[in-house]
């Protein structure tokens, strides 16, 4: 259980909290003292929907004011319910004509201090509704006794529900309906790796093992209905969750129909302390199984953070029949969706789309594959290039186990491997493909890009690759704009300054800090003329010279301290790109 | 740390998560073996903006593939670049006309890869630009060495105003301008309280001790710059953080200029692990220091989930300057707020709105008082009514102690004391405020509800408060609905019953469960005709039969099961209830 907190001690931090949510949106007001959050223009001549309860549940509820969703907020302490004054007060934010409508979760303090408001104000001649919240399905009814089924992120779906319905300026009675029949379509059970830990409270709550779960988790550090253990494959989790939920034959449950017909949207919310990855991959989990096997293929679905409880590392699984609340309230069902569809300003209400069938994907997509066209070339005597390509490689197959010697000592050992991979490839596209065989430098620099993408990989091969991407653009660019009677020699010269610029945008390394560029820089602005004989002899003192350099960039510079500069290997990277050189300069 | 997961190896977890992301957005494209998702319908003649890296972020980048804003995301595995190879065919997922801008975080693997499908690129004849993000403050430039700045939360905001920008037609050059300028005006830093743990790999990452918290914690479990110990008051925290991202006589960073009249974003990131609730009172918490120490008055404060680590428990800071972007680029600084703003259809970005300036409210606000006002009435004789409500408080006075000893066996043990200073504040508005001396029936219940809040409270108090204020709405009906003759009693009676009605909307508990519903409930059937004498006796019976029930509700519950039924002693509220109406009916 994480019981670390930035705010240890919980004093004033529910206010600070709602004084951060209003900071964020300019059409939201605070009855500080109160501790609500209101819509400031929210028209008197539409249905207030109204909902709160404790605090720890953020966004819930305050992240829902706004235009087309809630009218007002009313917060409690953590986890514990607002006062009927305080509820009161927030009613009295957003005057309306029309009424107000609480949707309340189904906890004894919130019932009662909501209902008592309820009376209050009715006392007063206005007309007040509650909507009751309740959607675990965790308690079948059978033990689930008189106080039912708890208030979980279904209620989120009213708030939005109503809301909307509201905003279009629908009558008092027709959104008590939408709620009262929306109340009954929903489904939610929860599941959590661990408690969570409120601010300022003693830690005693009793975290879970190391290989235990616990299913039907309350959002107040409730303990759940089950606890299993060991945690089971998430699929196996999530088909016992979607009985809980769906199941028609468990009588003691089946809280709602569900049918294959009908416009279903599945809510995947995270209670707070489950990374957003491992939620995504839940989501299609759930996704995955409600079709498979209930044949239930949801109109949305929704995931992300709604329904809190502080941060606990659990989720809950949410059901809404869209289809059978319009059966009860006669709204159409494209109306309900609608009303879940549309526009609010309201900080936590996500977007929503169609559900996006993605299950003819898998099977079919394959990486597909790219290769460079060109028009233009250098062609050299294929003799000369087969000849300086296997001396290049030659010479890095030859040093290889010093190569990896030098780096075992300095860094993690695969530097060596990694550039004899690379030649042994080229190798073997020369032998098996006839590779130099037309003297093309384009088509084997395109060869080499792909080399160090599919047989090298890591730092090193994204360095080579990206210089010979690059050389093989400059060569095309220099090709076009030098005279035909420009020596070869002098042209590559001139791209690979190009080619080097261009590295140098994607990589920090420069001279001095112990790298492939240590050599490469100094080799390339020696080979400014075209001369590689004698740019091969700047390259090899170039390479010795790494010999005295300390590391500054990657793994190598975490041991840095152990050595002291007189017994430094060569850096394995440059002295390789030096044999490459040397080899080429034969 | 939190180590346990419901997804314990990572085998497939971060393309499980990519289906669950599209399927909540039926206009995403998904390229399964690339980890590539995209915009299905991005047009062809508006530059491509398209960002990555490797997963474990989320919602970032996947989250913000939509129309106005990124075109495609394209995912490695957990902390891992993806391939110059999944980037290519990511870019190719969604061609355009006008050129391909990739926003890459500063990491060595990813400047690499990302780089090199860029060199490739345009090998093929595209247009393709790099747009750096490099946002941490927490190194300084000496230290900081050559690899620089990392790419935080920062890069979201580049992600949207490029997007942005995009969809309104501008040209390829000035996307990348904007880019530019944005990336040099944006300052990122973070704290943490630990580290997070990666599926599926060791646990060694070395979590932080209870009192220990990190400055400069990267978005991998890189360790941050400086551990804190012990944990600063979060005032103290932010004030250190907000000076490596702003202070100007900071020659080591000062990476961005911020002036009092910039217009400033202010984006507060949760990397994935903070409740929601310490994440808005830290909101609020920047916002206040930063108009207090800089003068700063941030012109939008967006907060949220927007680039993770994971579940780690840890947030950041970050500063946008609009205005320095636009003088960099010559955009106007209300094109660049517009471009922030602008609708999209991405899954994660938030809606965004105008800086709320609550400062004023904290002091100003109070919480306002209600009081019910009714024109109609029911007078008695004063002397009778005082006479049976001081009886009625002197009987709870006077078996207090036995409430209480009986409630702290059996529960929290406040009953006793909650119903005697319900009388006992009935008592000192009798004594000091003549409350009975009208003899108005409706002023004693409107002075009881209002006692049952403030100084009852809790279950108890508002049970009692909804009864009462039920009480004063029937009454009033009932007297409005019934001819003037009808005997007091009589109208009582008929109230008491709708009074009790209500009660029970709000209320689960019923007759059996050992609650004061096992009182009420059968005095007010034997009071239906408005005899208290004879409905008295029913009360007394009523709460002698509580010893035989075991509780439903509430905390007894949980200590039921360590007694037989025949040593329990009665139900505390029940018995105070009917004490209450033995005083009534004397």
């Amino acid at each position: 259980m994480a019981t670390k907190h930035f705010y240890p001690v919980a004093d004033g931090l529910v206010q600070q909290a709602l004084l951060g949510t209003v900071a964020s949106h300019s059409k939201l007001g605070l009855l500080y003292a109160d501790k609500v959050i209101y819509h400031k223009s929210h028209p008197r001549n539409q249905v207030a929907v109204i909902s709160g309860g404790g605090s720890g549940h953020e966004p819930a509820h305050a992240g829902y004011v706004g235009s087309g969703m809630l009218a007002a907020a009313i917060c409690g302490d953590t986890f514990a319910s607002p006062s009927a004054k305080q509820v009161q007060n927030g009613c009295m934010a957003v005057p309306s004509d029309q009424g107000y409508i609480l949707i309340v979760t189904n906890y004894t303090g919130d019932m009662l201090h909501f209902g008592l408001a309820c009376e209050k104000m009715k006392a007063e001649g206005h007309k007040v509704g509650v909507v009751k919240s309740a959607d675990d399905v965790s308690v079948g009814r059978q033990n689930g006794g008189m106080v039912g089924r708890r208030g979980l992120a279904g209620t989120i779906i009213l708030d939005k529900l109503l809301g909307s319905m509201s905003a279009t300026g629908a009558s008092f009675e027709e959104v008590l309906a939408l709620g009262q029949a929306a109340g009954v379509s929903l489904v939610t059970i929860s599941a959590g790796l661990d408690h969570c830990h409120v601010p300022g409270r003693p830690t005693a709550y009793g975290g879970l093992d190391h290989t235990t779960l616990e299913i039907g988790m309350g959002i107040h550090n409730e303990p759940g209905v089950q606890t299993v253990s060991p945690i089971p494959p998430i699929d196996v989790l999530i088909d016992r969750l979607l009985q809980y939920m769906i199941d028609p034959s468990d009588r003691d449950r089946a809280y709602a129909p569900f049918e294959p017909t009908d416009e279903v949207v599945l809510l995947v919310n995270n209670l707070g302390g489950m990374s957003t990855l491992e939620m995504r991959a839940i989501t299609q989990c759930a996704v995955t199984q409600i079709r498979k096997n209930y044949s239930i293929t949801p109109s949305r679905v929704v995931a992300g953070t709604f329904m809190t409880s502080l941060n606990a590392p659990a989720f809950s699984l949410t059901l809404f029949n869209s289809t059978y609340t319009a059966k009860q309230c006669g709204v159409p069902v494209y109306k309900v969706l609608e009303y879940f569809d549309a526009e609010t300003d309201a900080l936590s209400w996500p977007k929503t789309h169609r559900y996006n069938d993605t299950s003819a994907l898998v099977e079919n997509n394959k990486a597909s594959e790219n290769s460079i066209s060109y028009a233009i070339d250098i062609v050299v005597d294929p003799d000369t290039l087969d000849r300086k390509l296997r001396k290049a490689a030659a010479n890095v197959i030859a040093i290889e186990p010093k190569l990896t010697e030098w780096d075992t000592e300095m860094g993690d050992g695969d530097c060596g491997k990694t550039i004899e991979a690379g030649v042994l490839a080229l190798l073997q596209a020369m032998d098996e493909e006839g590779l130099a065989r037309s003297g093309s430098v384009l088509k084997v620099i395109d060869a080499i890009v792909a080399i160090t993408e599919d047989r090298m990989g890591g730092t090193l091969g994204a360095v080579f690759g990206i210089f010979f991407a690059a050389l093989f653009n400059s060569l095309v660019a220099t090709l076009s704009a030098t005279p035909n009677n420009t020596p070869v020699e002098k042209v590559i010269a001139m791209a690979t300054v190009k080619a080097l610029d261009s590295l140098r945008v994607h990589t920090p390394a420069k001279e001095g800090d112990r790298t492939v560029m240590d050599v490469m820089i100094p080799f390339v602005e020696a080979f400014k003329d075209g001369n590689i004989a004698e740019a091969a002899k700047v390259a090899k003192a170039a390479a010795e010279g790494t010999k005295k350099l300390l590391p500054k960039l990657g793994r190598a510079t975490y041991v840095s301290s152990l050595y002291t500069r007189d017994v430094l290997p060569p850096d394995p990277g440059a002295w390789g790109v030096h044999e490459l050189i040397q080899g080429l300069a034969a």
